[in-house]
């Protein structure tokens, strides 16, 4: 297939990758920041519009709401180039009710639209084994799962509804984020009781309060090893998503928020690129525990 | 082993029954409310202060702190009656503080102490496959293992300190409250913004947001089957516990405590005697969205 892909960063440059890899034709906008490695794998063009002129499907992977934005709607953008029926995939990992109006312009425009976030970080893009989240009619995503099927494994329909692949993704970086301070609330407790936090994680694994996130994340604040994984920035981010679609479809999260506090307590001290699990620095600083 | 048994309610039966039935022998306080087949099993006395006079080992099962501290320390209690040596295991949930101060008077009296609270629940006290969390010496822990095989499965010495059982069965209830409540808010967020919440959860199982809770609680709160399971009355006694530890220690909560108000808030609307995830039912109301 021909394939327009556009934000090359961390995530988007082996998900691009793993596309030619599997006989795709790639397209991509010229910047002074592409590898050669790039350059070698795909035709480069002049910008975004001249992108979409070549391509059937066209996959955008860039930082935020505003971004994607930009690259669509903007001078010389993707709808300016658009080509009828082709389909665009945002892969970002952006609002979910931006994401309803840009989905409306683009069929608008005549293309099909997807929105499929990812998570796995930067190893999942580079061994394929991303979760993709995606939303949008059942016969656009029938379209793009060879493609999703290059570039990861766990890989959900979520909804026939534009947005639904962005909700599921803001679902479960709510989860992951309250799962985290739950553990950090436990384990703190028991430290500041004079228990030992790693016999009691032990204790618990198998039980009721056995997550994902016990196994993973309990270690490394047990550790001490808060190198990324996942940095406290980008959660952030990603609890901002959820904050502000809240507030604008008119709902109260109030774990949700807190926990965005306590990220913002572990920032003020410097520590905004360590990993998530380091929120349990916020919670031992209220516990007058040093960190 | 002669064992006394104090706290014969929905749990302490059928850990009395399973100890009768791995071959020891039990004694009593005499109760209006003991059941024919409790009277046949073991021998009735007069009153705690008898059955520790006849008994190596007494466990204590009673609902919280004070029931604790009555049938310890009132009259005609345990320690009126407590030979040199016994083994006191009070399998009870309460205040991991208090604890630590009926340790003290029972090792003072010349006995051993250990607390050892389990989860579980009623089905686990029947199928003897309860999680049990011990605090206290080495020595009474590795006196006191038969007893544990005979009523649990999942059975941890957390640590030497008396309390210690309590502090991990404390952190326990923390986790599982969150992670409800982290499910709730993820799942509440996502009908909110009209996507299928099953799907949603299909798609975050195996990710980095799964957990127990996940699979088993949100399937409740889909199916809105909230016969108990764990009471949401008996989930705020446990984070009493929690929060009242914590501001006896000095140390801030603020997740715990916000899910002690949602569970308080569905309590409100009548809902105690349901399952404990019926959480989501506060975050609905948060959200405007009906029950």
């Amino acid at each position: 297939m021909q394939i327009g892909f556009i934000g090359l960063g961390i995530m988007g440059r082996p998900m691009a990758l793993n596309l030619k890899a599997a006989g795709h034709e790639l397209f991509i906008p010229e910047r002074p920041s592409l590898t050669p490695e790039l350059r070698a794998a795909a035709t480069v063009c002049a910008d975004a519009a001249a992108v979409a002129g070549r391509s059937e499907v066209v996959i955008t992977m860039v930082p935020d709401t505003p971004d994607v934005e930009q690259v669509l709607f903007g001078p010389r953008g993707v709808a300016e180039g658009l080509r009828k029926d082709s389909l665009l995939i945002d892969m970002s990992s952006i609002s979910p009710i931006a994401t309803r109006g840009f989905a409306a312009r683009i069929e608008a425009a005549g293309g099909q639209w997807l929105d499929a976030p990812v998570s796995g970080g930067e190893v999942g893009a580079r061994n394929a084994s991303l979760t993709i989240m995606v939303g949008g009619a059942a016969a656009a995503f029938a379209r793009a799962r060879p493609l999703f099927e290059a570039m990861g494994r766990n890989i959900t329909h979520v909804g026939e509804a534009p947005g639904a692949g962005q909700v599921c993704k803001v679902a479960n970086q709510i989860i992951v984020a309250l799962n985290i301070q739950a553990v950090a609330e436990a384990l703190t407790f028991a430290r500041k009781a004079g228990a030992d936090p790693a016999a009691v994680r032990q204790a618990l694994m198998g039980g009721f309060a056995s997550s994902r996130i016990l196994e993973v994340h309990a270690e490394r604040m047990l550790n001490r090893s808060f190198a990324p994984g996942f940095r406290i920035r980008l959660h952030q981010k990603d609890l901002n998503l959820a904050l502000g679609s809240a507030r604008d479809m008119g709902m109260a999260l109030p774990n949700t928020a807190i926990a965005q506090q306590m990220f913002s307590a572990v920032a003020a001290q410097g520590g905004a690129d360590l990993d998530h699990s380091a929120l349990v620095q916020a919670i031992e600083t209220l516990a007058g525990l040093g960190t």
